[in-house]
């Protein structure tokens, strides 16, 4: 499906796994906004500098990035896509160098985590934890640092002339992302819509949530994702946030009814077609 | 409860929150091994090298961090007591400067996200994301470094030699992060135990996971969180993280035996007191 050519707000600079989402999905025309945090990635739809934010929500094997969450809620924005990435981590540096000569490596934490078995197996290389994947990259080019590696997706050690010294050192092939495209709420509904992403408060009586599963359950839904969440001005008491998909509307609008009646807030993140088939 | 003497591998330096926990908590003798990042607290405890691993799991603004729940299934390590410690953030830099002098606050995301209502009024203050929140402290007193500041725990501001500028900018007064101790496994069992956290795949039958919740409220225990968390073989199915709250450790061995007929894999993470009374 071809898409508008808007401003998106992304996390990263050019290089990282954000605009590798840009450079798969979207149109060649598409500009970014490159951000520091994924809070300026929020805010800068919420200021009107951007039509469009795309963030990372998800990962197969880190599992939610809860704190996104947190800032969609408060934000009130809508999810209205969503994409998946194969996440492949090459370990690039400057040219004409071998992995021996590698003694430290800068990357996300979440980055080092998933290649936690490479590097368990090559414990001379020190990690060290940055807040980006592609910035350390591009530093390491722009500064000529010898000896220091950094962890990025395919396509971006060319980007920045450096050298790719060990292709794919994450520890299992099946490492995606989930990322979401989020927009401002408008009135009109996607009605080709299949999943939707809930996030609601249970009134306070015991098997509460037990039930709203078994609601889910009997509606033929299927409930893809379960988190709590903590609810900010109630300290240690939760909301929940699921995804659930669904044959028709019809049904996600059902179940909004039964929510209605059972829970205290309930607040839809977005109604849009799964990107999975 | 007075705790024995350990070696305790905690996140962060002298400063942090986590040596804030070891500060309040633990007796003064208590040595501590500082370490980088979440996975080296962990892999300390694995190799022997500490008694006990100190690790955040759970904040009450921002919710779990998952990454540490993975790394605690994967290590195989148990939950053997909790401790809440109350957030506070303050303000700190050089000596002799006001808040109009400060243009850049550096800390970690989420002692960041935490202030958020407080940057907003103070739109001039550039925030920068680090790995850390008590090393940016640490470093702006050896740089003597001006109009930076960082947000750190009472106490902190005078282990380096810094003013507090604003105290408690937070944006709320219940902020609380919750820590655990993590020990080997041993074959004893703690029998003031009241919580447990669980880790659990289901089998794959629609409703089953609503038949669970059905099962522990008919027990009479309270489900205080409930996280799915990615099979990290399996892509894009999930596992379950479950903290219970029980009268009784006969209660909870019920629900186990239940477990075990309903469930494909299951692991329990820790079986402690719960540090609330």
């Amino acid at each position: 499906m071809p898409m508008q050519n808007l401003k998106i707000a992304i996390q990263g600079i050019e290089g990282s796994n954000h605009h590798k989402v840009i450079r798969d999905y979207f149109e060649a025309e598409t500009q970014i906004k490159a951000c520091a945090t994924f809070r300026e990635v929020v805010y800068a739809l919420v200021n009107n500098q951007v039509e469009a934010s795309l963030m990372a929500i998800e990962n197969s094997i880190a599992g939610s990035i809860l704190p996104n969450y947190r800032l969609l809620i408060d934000a009130n924005l809508q999810i209205t896509q969503e994409f998946y990435l194969n996440i492949s981590h090459n370990l690039v540096a400057l040219p004409n160098q071998s992995l021996n000569d590698i003694t430290q490596v800068k990357s996300h934490q979440m980055a080092l985590h998933q290649c936690g078995n490479f590097f368990s197996k090559h414990p001379h290389i020190k990690l060290i934890e940055d807040v980006d994947t592609a910035l350390p990259a591009k530093l390491i080019a722009k500064n000529q640092q010898k000896n220091l590696a950094a962890l990025v997706p395919n396509g971006t050690a060319e980007l920045f002339g450096l050298e790719v010294i060990q292709p794919n050192v994450q520890d299992t092939n099946t490492n995606e992302t989930r990322f979401v495209l989020l927009k401002k709420p408008t009135q009109t509904e996607n009605q080709d819509a299949n999943k939707a992403t809930l996030h609601f408060e249970l009134k306070h009586e015991q098997g509460n949530l037990a039930n709203l599963l078994t609601t889910m359950s009997e509606l033929g839904m299927n409930l893809t994702k379960i988190q709590s969440i903590p609810i900010a001005h109630k300290q240690w008491n939760y909301a929940f946030i699921v995804d659930v998909r669904f044959k028709h509307i019809r049904d996600y609008k059902k179940l909004i009814r039964v929510l209605n009646a059972s829970t205290e807030v309930i607040q839809t993140l977005g109604l849009y077609k799964s990107g999975r088939t």
